[in-house]
């Protein structure tokens, strides 16, 4: 059973919208090694786990999966960001309040390069795709049920989804972009240290092979201020009746031999949501009319009911 | 930013293995109208929302995609239990103890239906596929940015999806099934007046249509039960911060007419997670030898470390 | 533009329902070689089509694939018949008349072979996919835009069409299917000779090669009697204007030397269209409690609306 | 059964090429809400119709099936037009009577934009792609058995179609393109009205939420002219043998509340086909050489065969 | 450039034919961690490659690649030798030499599991498909481009196919199966240890994790043969220039600590190629009627031409 | 069993590097009618062929297959060396040995055209793909089984590969791009002839219909150039034990009437491999820091095993 706050695990940093980026960070979101196959991975094999002696590194899965919904909840509303708005980048900037107006056609941008679905399938909003607009598809899950592979292979598309993000920071300047990108970089390999310390706990000793690639990544500023915060380090088990045991696992010098020790915490404070998008009239969307919204704020008006149910918690199940 | 409970949404009641209806009950996890594409769907929509003034409308999107992970989480694990140990069925019962002892095959019954991945590619777990074994696709995903048509198009999958689950019914008499499916019913019926309810604050006065299809699958003895419960007319906002405006839409008058009156809470207690599956050697499931055992209950005796972190929630961010 | 008759191209003869050869069907309807793709293929060849000077190659191209769409709904019409009320075979045929009655699982059967969507997805009707269960793809269709390739390709596609439908008549002695079978075996033979025929008017001389396979067909009794009514030498250009030059390109000697001349006609007669499928309620199809089949019946006994318009035609144009 | 007239639904109206905005109008024809979706949805409902009682529906569901098949024509023919002879935008314009002479590369347009394989894989021609390249599914095709649900999702496929037409209409200003889609947005918006009438049928009332999205189209001058002439409140037969009784359910005042009433009719008259394309020697195509061209000439000059067929219609069958 | 002798890399032992066997074989052909797959993903590798100073690490993945190709034709052969002649299971014994004769259906094997494929698209041979009928994919090809990553993958793609090659052996008796099989395992061991290598090259101690599994695949007859061959610690260059530098890596002690030493060789002698297979006259392959097969032996009875090129080789460039 | 020797069978000529350009070639290499079509198809129809008297066939499409394995490599090759490098036409060339000095983005060409995943998913090398960014499919590979079927397939097949060839040549002035088409141009007429004349042993009489298109490319230099070298008439066995009997359907006067003889030969010398590609720091290829290097050149320093291995070969087996 899982449940939602209304908290963004890092902050969006403002900048101008950049269809090119948004349609770069795709690729994280609906990749092959993308959040959306992370999190899916981590869960089925959650689910499916077998062996209960080993529950340290079930709840380990369980606890990065639960972020990767974050993950894909941050990255989505950062490309949602990055479309947004960006028609106006096109034709006579005096329109900008009147999209379409005097004959104009204010989509035209879509014809010119990234996703043109994102304008013509979705209103300015993230896909469940790629960068090349191919969809995510269930064939990208891997769970072969055998503990030692599982966790070979997890760590091997950490460092993959790593190397990707690197990547995307060197194609964009775009500072809404690198500030996501950024903090996906230290998470990953947060994740890449916690599935290279379980391996170890079987055995393997990396020596200097760790993270894969090398964190030149240091180099960039923003990620060299989350380093700083030592979040490469921390594991968080985003478990809110305190049952993981996923902190037996993920302790002591981090496999990255970075001169860390890795520690676990239940969750980040985050930051609070950003402001709900406003509408694309040119887009149909929310395609709410006068009429419509009336009906709309009437319902909006109404008194919220008093919720008697307790906030849910272990004292209060 | 997303939590998790080692607690399930719903008793999964024990039965005998029983592949055929596992491999059924995929269409209902991974199919196009399964548990993954109303979670992705509604976690996209609510993403991806626009029109600050219709917050209430996002929030309940943001609540039925988190239970939907749930639910992901509860028919996953329904289909383990139901794939689980199944080879026991063929050949001589006498060496359940010791699968393929005596130049057996004990994998054999993969062979003679259902989904050949369950044993082959899994360990007798469950897959992101549908009862086809095709992938899930984030071509499922709709969402137009439109809201009247978003609602018309989530109404629409509610009733395919619970129009599916009750045929799943009607094709098994498995407990281990039934339970989750009978669930999953209600439920699907509870989304269908969500949607249905946003729809008539936009001025739809559904008379006799709903629900679509007619539940008669009140004869269904386990989905009797929950109905008298009311299930079918609550909504849950899993919101760990009661910011959820959900409550706004979902009051007032069922639209399926059935006499009952909506109410919002924020989640239900669910039941206490089964015990962690048992190896499976002939799977090569979890796969840890006596020696790779003896290192990981090394790993499990050191003490857990003590976690600083506070109880997450609104007082102690 | 095209216009729909409400008769079929050839008799489905009546015969038990076969879910096993229905499923077997699928791939002529919705397989890489079957009516939906030869269909699309011939049409967007027209669409797209150059030459002014080659129009009766065009026309050719447009007849045959207005003749597919007819041929898409016999065999889904086939299809349908086949799985339609499949499910009785299964359990206590007592049930019959109130299928689920008394506990029982109605739909069990769908867990045993065959594609369960069938069942599951659709209410026991055609599918637009493949006797594996893959769906149909645009990638299917090949249009190269040069004239002798695409006649090259059509009659490699129309044998081995021929080929396939020749070894599902070898798979079911299933009267139903096999009356489509044999229809569709000696239409793409008449599709083979069109293209076979073209390519002569380019030069080829095929001497003894043409039919593949060779027409051992003959000895399958429903093939017989069509062939001796000379429909594998008879092209129908389906066109309402008769403005189809095709019959300048589908004339003189068969290519397949069996002795025939070929010649072109507008179009065959046909049978009337089968009755509407009976309902299923275990399937929830068509859905109409007797509460919506009053409201549909009251709409049904209005008056139909005089039609002012002409019959369309060349002269009521 | 089909048949097939040379007459286009719509006029094409000539302006340059457009190879963007070619691309643009794939999703309108291979795209998950375009036209050979919604053709072969209505096909399989009504091949897999259930309840007797019920023939108006399915006659609508021929109907408008069959009229899609015209649109899938309708618009392949625009894409084709729209890509025919684009790469004279490129290099030196005096030789565009001879591509590639002089050792340029004529087809080198093909590799900034839109989709490379209009070029290359087709010879400036239509394909059965999305507007990001992706091929059309048979997966897009909707058919539950559920006559109220399969209404409710053809409904939204309708509004869905006419939502990205709208869009598409912004994003060109291409008089070819736009002629095209101005058509389709107004008979989309026919078809949503069918398939609302139709539910209102069945007990909903709409009030003012159709059509979705609101026809704000109207201030597009193509779509205003046909709405003046009520193209968005008339149905088409498409029914040779006039059995159709779709005019039961498509009557009465418009569930649109435009103030205009529902009438039903056999067919537009539509306008003449335009000319068959010219030569592209560039895409080798169609690839007749003089000496093959003069053995189809050979082949053009015979005199074509008198058909003694009478023309097809309830008198001559 | 690649040559090809007419030898089989292991002999694939006679036994009945066996359909459902061959279709599980199919996931180690083309399933997502099959021989198709390996082999293009070291190709791809290869091709690829990045560093002149790691020349050993290309040459390896160059011989593993091409090695594959060789397993592709070993697993291939032994499909369509599985599914050969399979029809005979049907019906009455006595009309083996005239399938389809008195009115029988020789296929209808086809309808009752397996993949229904083998024998409608193909003509019992095996097919580019995974056990559970989906086709081999592009996307499963990894290459990020960086070595490390890389021999990561590798490795866990070699594990993950001898895991799923041990489940195959646990899922059939037959004979010819387990020849392929077992050989594989084994095969697949030795490149397990190639990459396990190549990771200690660059500083990894695996410890006492590999292999995995576990090989207590020595249980199984068939491989124990082989083991006590050596072969897991045997890698082959297949280099016919021999500037292959891949001995230089795989040497010394092998990581998975069973004692060997690891050694090159340039290629293993094989077997000569068993027969071509016969006719199936019920699937017309290879169709060739007696006047054809005339023509053929025309041809074949012409003098094979004299050769006049010399052996290819180093000394003969 | 099969052979790789450090050569290629062109020289890849060396120009500017060219991002769209290799793009393009992608569909040559992963496209539908590419480079790994061929391969897989003729490697498929070998391992399933059937016929023990049409053995000359079977080695004909085993000759071909093997070449097909060399022209992935010589295509894939080509597009790496094409991508190699190309971030240095963006920005300030001053920067260019040091990618990403400065706080610039080095990979900000990736964002403008082409396949991002050149940059993102690869380290500018080649990819399973198409053009559009399609994965190759092995739904691609056609074999009915049938000889004549087959035979007529593959020279559609090659047809069409060398169509789409000539128009990849008219779309670039790259030297490196037209090379590579340019040898492939003239292979794939071989590879037509082949097919051609096999069917001819069959009866059929081209007359001057081959090859299609006609070969206007003999007014592309560098294709005019391997015609004049007689390319176009000579088949490769690859065969190294020389037990091929391919050369008995390949002889005797074109097919394409071109007034050349077909012969026979075992192989091309080729071109020496071009060195190992330098590292690209900004895409972490091939990710070896210095740390690492070291360790690698320790392993390279070693002596290179002695190979006891006598060279392959009949006498050597």
């Amino acid at each position: 059973m899982f449940f939602h706050v209304q908290r963004m695990l890092n902050e969006i940093v403002p900048d101008e919208p950049d269809p090119a980026a948004a349609n770069a960070l795709q690729e994280g979101l609906g990749g092959q090694f993308g959040e959306m196959r992370t999190m899916m991975q981590y869960l089925f094999q959650s689910f499916n786990f077998r062996g209960p002696t080993a529950k340290p590194f079930r709840d380990l899965l369980y606890g990065v999966g639960t972020e990767e919904i974050g993950h894909v909840e941050l990255i989505a509303s950062t490309i949602a960001q990055l479309v947004d708005g960006s028609p106006r980048y096109q034709g006579n900037p005096t329109s900008l309040d009147e999209p379409g107006a005097g004959g104009e056609t204010p989509l035209s941008l879509a014809l010119s390069g990234g996703n043109i679905h994102h304008w013509l399938v979705g209103a300015q909003g993230a896909l469940p795709v790629d960068a090349q607009g191919d969809p995510w598809t269930g064939k990208y899950v891997y769970d072969s049920g055998n503990l030692p592979l599982n966790l070979l292979y997890n760590l091997m598309l950490e460092s993959t989804g790593r190397l990707q993000k690197c990547r995307l920071y060197e194609m964009t300047a775009n500072k809404t972009a690198r500030s996501t990108i950024a903090y996906l970089i230290v998470r990953d390999q947060a994740h890449e240290n916690a599935y290279a310390k379980a391996l170890e706990a079987l055995g393997v000793e990396w020596n200097k092979l760790l993270p894969i690639p090398k964190t030149n990544a240091e180099r960039f500023p923003e990620v060299a201020t989350l380093l700083e915060q030592g979040l490469q380090s921390k594991q968080y088990t985003f478990s809110l009746d305190q049952l993981s045991e996923a902190g037996r696992v993920f302790q002591g010098e981090s496999p990255s031999k970075d001169g860390t020790t890795l520690s676990t915490e239940q969750a980040p404070v985050g930051v609070p949501f950003p402001g709900i998008a406003v509408e694309r009239p040119e887009e149909f969307g929310p395609g709410l009319d006068p009429e419509l919204m009336e009906l709309v704020q009437a319902t909006a008006e109404m008194e919220m009911r008093e919720t008697a149910a307790p906030l849910w918690g272990p004292a209060g199940s």
